[in-house]
């Protein structure tokens, strides 16, 4: 526990490196005095705590206030607190019998967040899965049962040939659900996105005639609030405007929290990550639905020897047979824990925060003539997506060869951080865009300092490029 | 931290009560000081602590001695410091970026599970899940996959009708995961077990031959090592013939330990689950396969602003798409510890403790009048099924009217076990075999002492039924 309180100390103090970093073969091999190597034999427990401290000592602290390479960042006491207690009781959420106040809590976290999503007093139903592709393999899921519940018992040969949508931008979970519910990547319909990474509805619209005119069904469109590296919110009214039309199910994928309320009542399900930014500790994320007993119907097996319907208490409590899963973690307290201490308040003052951090970075990327935006938009929210453009690329004209090179810059400075162990900022290539960084902000321990910082160091990693 | 460090010492002393059971409506209406509501503003931190203290006490010791009704069960010390750990470090398997210790770890337990596998030096494959039943799902994946790599673009659709074969007593995760994939569950077909719950190959290969003879393709079989109810072992060997003659994947789903050494060299993939037998906190469960690359390929979809291919050290580290998950928490460090902290030994030692008691408990159920096993045979695994038969039906001759009073025995005496919350024990009925109690050893913690306690209970609450 010693060992653990003093990790978390270092951790918010800032002043200690983001991490040590060493390649997998080191790693495999041993470093002084922690070797990861398995014995027959028990090792002492002397060892067992060197091996707890050097496991945290080469790790990345996710929680340093200068830690921007996932959205999932920061350190939540109250969260950390939640999932001790949670291992602790070390429980399973499949049936109300072993864990009834879980299952209770979880019960009234998704009333709360169907509340939230605007669905008002409609009989809405939901599960906490292991993370949010999951929840998006949910949408998809329940989507295609609703329209063909004969798909549980005959599968897919019953079907007629049916097809996602989802905008050029989304995150790539609904195509994997598609390769996994035996869809197929080729029926997910990629919908064109403007500058600023929205979804298109026109391009929407003519992708479903499109697809009905070669006879085959569009099922089901997956809109995003907040894509994962634009940040950008498709505009879920016209959206649903034509899945109404056409008869499509909506699912959106929803990244943020403080516009949530009322956000998508005219969506069908919802994803929502509190592991994201609320800051909730890893796993955690909710699938929404706004029809009772979907779930239910089609993922239930009635296993005997779970679900007994001779129990003494009211057994739809028993969520077990709502999910894919069989043993399922209790990822609800923590957010429940949390969401106590803080109060829905608190969740939208430390989103207002990040919120406003992004802001002064758009600001200062602005008015730094080393940095380009990707584009220039005031953030909607935490992402900030730009190019730090070494002095030597500055004399090159725009063209192929500058953009050769420049998406070269990203990387090499990243590789630069990452050996320092300074801060650690993600890149990718998008489109036709080369590499540039985008920031992501969700860590309540971040000051302006530190977005300053990162800016500095990336000028001092990449001047010489 | 002191209330869990309390919370634990009660566990283990084992002289309080295993549960304090109230019903949903009951914590959802809130007890004295405990409400679950959720408000817009922060509470304070004293409320937040009585919170936790009440969680636990409303919750069920499933670390408790007297507590048997799941296989996950104890509360081992070091694999919840383990996951305290886990919490702290709080990131994500994604990418080695962010978990490099964590994914070495991954991948040297892999290395140690196949070694005990029988795979030896096969340049064997793997991945860890949220729980078993996402490991079989897996198994079908990639076994669907590697005979028609086509599905993942172009869906069931370009595929043959294709068939799964399980045993009747095998878990349902198969079954669920057909219903998930879009192969239906009508084409998973019950394989006819013997009395003992073992698979019968010749009725696996004359189901074989009569899918064939409607030119459907028999895919794959799962074998199970260690039934859920019975504990039975299906006969690999015979099984890995079959599958070798026509040519289908063999899955073995394991629940063991002790006997996996060599268990099924033979076998295309095995399910492993740490936190069942080997007294792993939840959630550890590993999907093993016996072909390097295939998860990778079956899974992949080149996600740029996660697995950069021009990153500084070998991404091939990156597990990220491996997986059908994006984020996937961290359950290999708890199992690390655990092997550091025990060695391979040390979990022998654990299995055979609840063996001991397994068969402890088979021969007291022998000796008493009361009681009747629902097989006479030695407990292969540490499950053991029995009825307990109240004076009052022991009068009746067997038959239908006998039967349908001893339907009853199990639920009443069950429900007076949960609302005094002594012990808990799961039952369930299984084929044509009227409710049965099932006995599962996990814990370390128990003793035979605790088993007496069991069986003088069932005949404290139940003499009078
Ligand atoms: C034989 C068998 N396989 C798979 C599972 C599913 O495991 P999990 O609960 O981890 O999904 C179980 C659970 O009881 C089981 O008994
Ligand atoms: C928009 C969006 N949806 C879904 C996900 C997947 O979430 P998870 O990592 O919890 O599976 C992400 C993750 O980055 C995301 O950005």
């Amino acid at each position: 526990v010693e060992i653990l309180l003093n990790y978390i100390k270092k951790t918010y103090d800032g002043k200690s490196k983001v991490l040590d970093f060493h390649h997998p073969h080191q790693l495999l091999e041993g470093l002084e005095g922690f070797s990861l190597e398995l014995r027959d034999q028990p090792e002492p427990l002397e060892q067992i705590l060197v091996d707890c401290r050097d496991t945290l000592k080469y790790g990345v602290k996710t929680g340093h206030p200068r830690y921007f390479n996932q959205l999932s960042s920061g350190l939540d006491i109250v969260g950390l607190a939640g999932e001790w207690l949670s291992a602790t009781a070390n429980t399973n959420m499949f049936t109300y019998e072993i864990a009834p106040v879980f299952v209770v809590m979880e019960e009234i976290l998704l009333k709360k967040m169907h509340e939230m999503v605007g669905w008002g007093e409609m009989e809405a139903d939901g599960i906490f899965s292991p993370g949010g592709t999951i929840s998006n393999l949910y949408s998809v899921l329940v989507a295609r049962y609703k329209r063909f519940p004969e798909i549980k018992t005959k599968g897919m040969a019953a079907l007629p040939h049916i097809s996602l949508f989802v905008s050029e931008h989304s995150h790539y979970s609904v195509k994997k659900a598609a390769a996994v519910l035996g869809i197929g990547t080729d029926n997910v319909i990629a919908v064109k996105c403007d500058e600023r990474g929205k979804m298109i509805p026109s391009d929407l619209e003519a992708k479903i005639l499109k697809v009905k005119r070669q006879d085959h069904i569009p099922l089901y469109v997956s809109a995003t609030a907040g894509t994962t590296v634009y940040g950008a919110f498709d505009p879920l009214d016209n959206i649903a405007d034509i899945c109404e039309k056409y008869g499509l199910w909506m699912h959106v994928d929803v990244m943020l929290f403080r516009n949530i309320f009322g956000l998508s009542p005219r969506a069908n399900s919802v994803t929502w990550n509190p592991h994201k930014l609320m800051g909730v500790p890893l796993q955690c994320s909710a699938f929404l639905v706004c029809e009772k007993g979907l779930l239910q119907a089609c993922n239930q097996m009635c296993a005997g020897y779970l679900f007994q319907p001779d129990k003494q208490y009211d057994t739809t409590y028993d969520t077990g047979d709502k999910t894919i899963q069989c043993g399922r973690h209790v990822d609800v307290f923590k957010l429940w824990l949390m969401w106590k201490a803080k109060g829905t308040r608190g969740f939208e003052i430390l989103i207002n925060k990040s919120l406003e951090l992004a802001e002064y970075l758009y600001k200062e990327l602005n008015s730094r003539e080393n940095f380009e935006l990707v584009f220039d938009a005031e953030p909607e929210l935490t992402n900030v997506c730009f190019w730090y453009i070494p002095p030597n690329l500055r004399r090159i004209p725009n063209g192929p060869e500058r953009e050769k090179l420049l998406h070269q810059v990203a990387p090499k400075i990243k590789a630069r951080m990452i050996e320092e162990g300074t801060t650690m900022v993600s890149y990718q290539p998008h489109g036709d865009k080369v590499n540039f960084f985008r920031m992501v902000f969700s860590n309540p321990a971040t000051r302006k300092s530190d977005v300053d910082f990162l800016l500095e160091e990336i000028e001092r990693l990449g001047k010489d490029l």
